[in-house]
């Protein structure tokens, strides 16, 4: 059920003129007149008015607002699928009881150095190895990223330690390549309305990580998760890491309260970026065991074994010994929120 | 000149560690030791220096923070070039004297509404059309546009009117058909860091109209048009069209100091989209006022023959009688800043 | 009429208990079930909910949200108040057809420059001479204003230049020597929610000028004015001058599109402070033309004969030749927008 | 040391004219020309130099911007004290390895009421009881506390359970009688840059709970602390308890990422308030057990024993058995991070 609030010069001439627009929708005005103003209740149902035909009706004159009652996200909603979704890739369930950690580079830049990352991030019990072949950059002058090389690096390295791979797509002319290569597929906040490309990622099989954009609001990440399912793959995965403030102390303000919100809101599983999302490595491990605190279902972490010589996001990742101490601050926290690592 | 600030704890060797690394890039350390923070300024050509290797530098245990004294930009800044750039489609001339008015739907919904719309735009003094035959919604249940037959009818009002075309490019894939219709392609905010859209436009000759994002710093908005400007394509036009603030009185806060801000760094043309930055009709024209007085070389505004039947956007489209309102009203103000309309 | 939004886990039970906590205040309820949720319509006088009560109601377990129709200020409201309040000092109305400029320094200094900025000023065509005795400054170690001896300098400079005054108030203790000595008591972005001191200056027969708070949203800053009229002063003048957001190329980001948003909200005068919203002299003209053209009804600008050797805020104070130009550039937009200067 | 950058266009007199002002502060001018910026570094005690004269520096023209190195507080910073501060209030050390847990109603309503809610607080573990006797309001027809009633009532209730008191300054007027009843004077988010307030506490010799503006940054916040510290008082204690940003789903955005910046800074220690973070009930134990996994030296919880009647801010206050179980939650996650409640 909607509600329209009409202006208090509102008369008798334009409640008929709405009556008779939702009539034509099938739908019933249930008209309240208060001292102040008057109020339309949408009878019917409302789920079938879309949001254009919703600023339709906004841009009577007459009317002051329109309240949606309804949430604009049918699949991705609690209301819709009452329990958590599990998304299992390669025997890892994401959404379980196990906290599943995702580290490695931010760029894959050649074989010896991501393997050698793999392989140490395993060994501290990371569960996935992270790496980006294309890279979505800022400057027109950084690199880019090794393209589908990068992806046969980052398949060597699951070769050899066993680590599934999640890794960005950026482009849906890349959707071939990336899907044969990928156990999940990364969609960066950046991308996170770009429509075409959720329509894409909607048609295949793969498991989806959808990062929030620098400024949307859980519902518009929300709507963006329903782009995906809506051509039938419910394999989304929502990732937080953090959003545009007007604070400078850190690159983003990670925002740990999404994490509570959206296991209400959703039954979607709920990964934390916290590399991201402070865009300094001394504030990663405190934030990183505040996420799982918060009842994150998994971390990701950018991890360099030269920060250094990174050829990307040096500042922000932790070298390795330095996240075998990650994963040791987060495992009593798990424990005591009932998780494991 | 970039600028290295060390932690208190910074011993010589770490002070000699980034001397070396700087050397190892053809740059020169000049150290200031100060009572309370030791101080490197890099001295060399440090436009050669790239984000990454900067970001490699911040990972330095010792290194509190690194300041950037040169502009991540070039060819789209005013430093590089001082005279105004000009765009001329078919001889209206974005950037000189005279104001350009971008005026139409959100969305082409069919010819006979499109082309009624367009005759009533430029009678009222509109110089170009604007509509989006692929829209980029954020609702997946919503209309998405009528694609390339939506090209076809924006051709079609040009035929009649002569008014050439603004419209939206939103997948690479369909750079083609949309380069064979439009006059000017549109990228989309939520495109404004799809970077693999903007390398695509910036090898083709036709002029873009970049849309600020939702979040977009300006530094970051010259960035991206320094990607189209990076292959080749220097015809770019920017259009402020609202940033997403805590405010919701308004759909986006029109940040109109833009216009200003831009004029001194970049010599790109600057125009102002009110439609989207207010969201409400009500507001359009004292907005559409203001940009004109603050300097923007045009405006791009939504128009709709029945804003209650419009199939998006319909709450900020004015109706034909309301723009021409607009035109009317911003003929004074432009001549009263030294412009015409 | 407010409306209660229930979830869908609400049993028969619960609205039965929410229908009778309504009754007890004098309401009815007015129940609807939709098919994914139900809602309740609170019948009656809810202008005596008080927006307590509306918290204790979203309280309750079962309650998912509750939204509010009616605006929660009265006195403030263009619905209670049909017609522009215009407020007279010494003859200069504030609302009316002529805008009012309000020109000085930031700080008062000492006697000679304020005089000598006074006549500069008035001999440009301001109408008003601003500058703070009482300054809140973000440092403890910086200059925080000459105090009374500020005021005196302030009378002084009416006394030989005939404009009147604007001086901030920071502290209740302060009110009776300000009210003394001002024409218009200026609250301050960072005291507009100081609730102490708007009841205190409501309760005074002088006009104020409450300027916006740093990141209120314009409801906020409309509650600040009804508590200032709530006590019986009805002379209230909103100030926009920048709201914080992300961007940091300008100080604040200056929300222009307030200004018709207030015009249609509130009854009361509007004037837009470009010099702290931009913080940049170089841009300070163009938007003071924007504010003008967008429909403000006056302006508040920082002038000082000599910007370098200023006491605070330099770097956003136009010298007087400077100002001048402004005055001739508001003059003509102005004019196109049917006011004078 | 500072960082002058200058304009392209300018010229060597500008930069004599530069090095001789710097001159007239004692400072030396230490002059780099880069091929397209030249610098100045400032050379000396620039700790001497204000705020003010840094923007007197900006107001010249060929200047394009200043670059400040040291942080703008002293007193408060982790570069002039190393070793955490340590706060004791009647035995209650807050900053140490035992997490303080204050718990109490928004405002105080009546004896019966805030001594069973103190009784049933202290029986679950907390340490402090908060409640608040001037309450800051948004609108001036809602319930402002019961004033000095309150401050007794708080009394009795410290009386009869040993928990020493936090409650809130709003005026400066009423400093003596608050500090007469407080173990702790909270400064509420709204009042954090009330410089006279600020001021006030400074010179009292009582702990100062220093709320975080509603979109202050981590250095306003630092500067504010700066205020009360400068005039003797060095017993702050920050709290985090939300920003705001666009998002709506909560009432602010809790920003747990300020809590290892803020520890890398000061050495004074930090709280932090869901309850006013989130908003709503339902998160606020997620947002307790993230706050202690991140480091906060306390927490600061709203309850209330019937939510639904509460005077103000029901919907975010625990019911007492829900704080129990916040406790319980809370316990292995401190130990887990090597602290205890």
């Amino acid at each position: 059920m909607d509600i329209i609030v009409l202006k208090p010069t509102a008369t008798e001439e334009d409640i008929r003129h709405i009556a008779k627009k939702l009539a034509g929708k099938g739908l019933k005005a249930n008209i309240s007149r208060g001292t102040e103003r008057t109020i339309i209740g949408v009878i019917g149902d409302t789920s079938r008015v879309s949001e254009d035909e919703e600023n339709a009706i906004k841009a009577i004159e007459c009317v002051e607002s329109v309240m949606r009652i309804l949430k604009p996200y049918k699949l991705a909603s609690r209301d819709f699928k009452k329990e958590d979704t599990l998304i299992d890739v390669k025997g890892n369930v994401i959404g379980g009881r196990k906290i599943q950690v995702m580290a490695g580079p931010c760029a894959v830049e050649n074989r010896v150095v991501l393997v050698s990352i793999a392989e140490k991030v395993k060994a501290a019990g990371a569960t996935f190895i992270r790496g980006g072949a294309f890279k979505p950059r800022t400057s027109p002058y950084t690199f880019m990223g090794l393209g589908e090389e990068g992806l046969e690096i980052l398949a060597e390295a699951r070769r050899i330690t066993g680590l599934p791979i999640v890794t960005e797509l950026m482009d849906p002319r890349d959707i071939g390549v990336v899907a044969e290569y990928a156990d999940i597929i990364q969609i960066g906040a950046r991308n996170m309305q770009n429509f075409r490309l959720l329509l894409e990622v909607g048609e295949i099989n793969k498991p989806v990580l959808l990062k929030r954009g620098l400024s949307a609001t859980i519902k518009e990440w929300l709507m963006a998760a329903e782009y995906i399912m809506s051509r039938g793959n419910h394999q989304v995965i929502l990732c937080e890491r953090g959003i545009r403030t007007f604070e400078t102390a850190t690159r983003n303000t990670l925002d740990l309260s999404a994490v509570p919100v959206l296991k209400g809101l959703t039954h979607l599983p709920v990964v934390v970026d916290p590399s991201h999302g402070v865009g300094k490595w001394e504030y990663v491990i405190p934030m990183a065991r505040a996420a799982v605190a918060a009842g994150a279902d998994g971390l990701i972490i950018e991890v360099h074994t030269n920060p250094e010589e990174a050829l990307s996001d040096g500042e922000q990742s932790l070298k390795p010994d330095v996240f075998g101490r990650l994963m040791e601050e987060i495992r009593p926290v798990a424990e005591a929120v009932g998780r494991e690592v």
